[in-house]
């Protein structure tokens, strides 16, 4: 019985309001595991190469019901997430030793996989993109979840329509930079928020119309009155609060706002309220929230869309790429804090493809 | 020169935030009018039989631009709204001696509305409900703004279908007794709030499923959740804030909240916030704000159901009558309380057809 080393994203302990601490309530641990032991009929042993680190993954550590959304942590216990891998070995029929698989599992270097647990439908096997010719995290971010959530998030709930004006928050982040550079390729004015300069630089970058940094804007409700003179017509709410106030009181007549996730909310220590939302009634304007799992069914248009605007040049995606597993609590932290640029990846090792 | 007293609902005091006081915010004065005066060549005299007190007339008195709402009311002005009036004489191609007006106007015994003014529009010639057969105050009620109001947000904004579950707030006001039954009319089951037992009896007998008083509800997420135990589908939101939140707590996957109003937040002294919007990601769900005018032009369909629901006896509808002009600013101040039960009516004067 030979034991490899086997490095583990563990919960150490729930944490409901505030920041969490790498160390205190979250940690990179190394168990070990037997990779010749023999598997239950019901499961596949993978190899895993890329952990992509979301801003879900605060809702489950809180140790509380999200109502709809993913179930909690327990403490003590490997958290799960979004992950890129190749199957070992395995006695699940669909999953063949070399097939890479995307989808939710442990975040770990090898993880098990049964098909009896309840994510396991959100696992695929994706040999295509062995010969993409496109980076392996790019499935887990620009064509992966984000991805979906930005394409299906703006263009069935935002119904963007050409000449109007698009305003993202949280811009420069894994979902914002695909909204934004899709409304530029539809005709849109773009405007988009983000909390560093260097964030600011890279959104003028890829072609966002207008841009500025909320964390130095002391009135933002006159900041986008400013920068969208003609009103918002459609935003992109990654972050809620004083964000979404500031909106509502730009918003254009029928105006759409596609409620992707409310990130100033996840760490807050207390719960942030929006209080003009009487402003959607002289205006007749919507919030809708959406889950990326309502247009799963639909990923083929939105694979195809993606690649060729990749492949043409008019889709850039950032990513920030930790090389090592160790990193991993760290990085989860920071995405939080928004000091990551782009889509968070966590390299686990190579793979052989 | 004949003076005639014309009484007129003036305003004495803008006053933004808690709620306003007859005699201190608003009053009724006496002044008078020279009826055999003529007239400019763009304008009407009207003899003003109904007055129509509505929550929306809290927002002029605030004394600030509401973003897309109707202007302020001046300090020292009569204050303006819908009316039922016939015209004592007009310079006006469209309106004739005698015919019927309903429209907005300035609050007062006799009013002159001009051509020119930004309402005129709202003023309709209505000589069909001469004959009607109905009370004429349904015109500014079941059959007018609120009844609009209830019938398009209801069905254009809440989309209801068959089976699902409907909540109404201030379910027995002008326009939630009207949506309540139009839900029940069209098969959902139908979950109403109000603030009095005497309002809760009322919707117990035109046929609400459930009700409760909010005033005497110490949860209303729980509350919700054991009247609603299958989730809320469509709800009806007329007061925002407090239950909202308890609603958001208690919503289906893509819910509809069709928002008409937010009558908690019209004389809080303080913004209340609302602050689980978050929930509406998980579940798909939608609020969306209407105002009454994007339906105008549908009123043929609205008139036609309406009055033959009423001639069936499938929809009663409850007013409060107060019997003269001098009671009109305290029913103001009463409706802001919800101490009125039904549609708040002012009888001005008895028309002669």
């Amino acid at each position: 019985m030979v034991q490899t080393p086997n490095k583990q994203l563990v919960l150490l302990k729930h944490i409901l309001r505030g920041y969490p601490v790498a160390g205190e309530h979250i940690d990179v641990q190394e168990s070990s595991i037997d990779l010749e032991a023999p598997l239950k009929e019901d499961q596949a042993l993978l190899k895993v190469h890329t952990i992509s680190i979301d801003p879900f993954l605060r809702g489950p550590m809180k140790g509380v019901d999200a109502g709809g959304y993913f179930p909690p942590f327990d403490v003590g216990q490997t958290m799960y997430g979004y992950t890129i891998s190749t199957v070992i070995k395995s006695n699940i029929d669909k999953f063949k030793q070399g097939d890479v698989v995307i989808g939710i599992t442990n975040l770990e270097e090898y993880a098990v996989i049964s098909s009896s647990h309840p994510f396991f439908s959100f696992c695929i096997v994706r040999n295509d993109i062995k010969d993409s010719g496109l980076p392996l995290s790019y499935y887990v971010g620009v064509l992966g979840m984000p991805g979906l959530t930005a394409y299906f998030g703006f263009l069935e709930v935002g119904k963007p329509k050409k000449g109007e004006t698009l305003f993202v928050s949280a811009a420069a982040g894994a979902v914002g930079q695909i909204v934004g550079q899709i409304g530029k390729i539809l005709g849109l004015r773009v405007i988009g928020s983000a909390g560093t300069d260097e964030k600011i630089a890279y959104l003028k970058q890829i072609g966002f119309d207008a841009v500025f940094n909320y964390k130095k804007t002391n009135n933002m409700s006159e900041k986008l009155a400013e920068l969208a003179p003609e009103g918002i017509d459609v935003y992109f709410d990654n972050v809620g609060g004083e964000t979404l106030e500031a909106v509502l009181n730009n918003v254009n007549r029928f105006a759409r706002i596609a409620v992707c996730g409310m990130v100033s909310t996840y760490n807050a220590e207390k719960d942030i309220g929006v209080h003009n939302l009487m402003n959607i009634v002289p205006k007749h304007a919507k919030l809708e929230g959406f889950a990326v799992s309502d247009y799963f069914h639909l990923e083929e248009q939105f694979t195809k869309d993606v690649v060729q605007w990749l492949k043409e040049g008019k889709l850039t995606y950032r990513e920030s790429v930790a090389e090592n597993i160790d990193e991993a609590a760290q990085a989860l932290v920071d995405v939080m804090y928004g000091n990551n640029s782009g889509k968070q990846i966590i390299r686990v090792s190579d793979p052989s493809f």
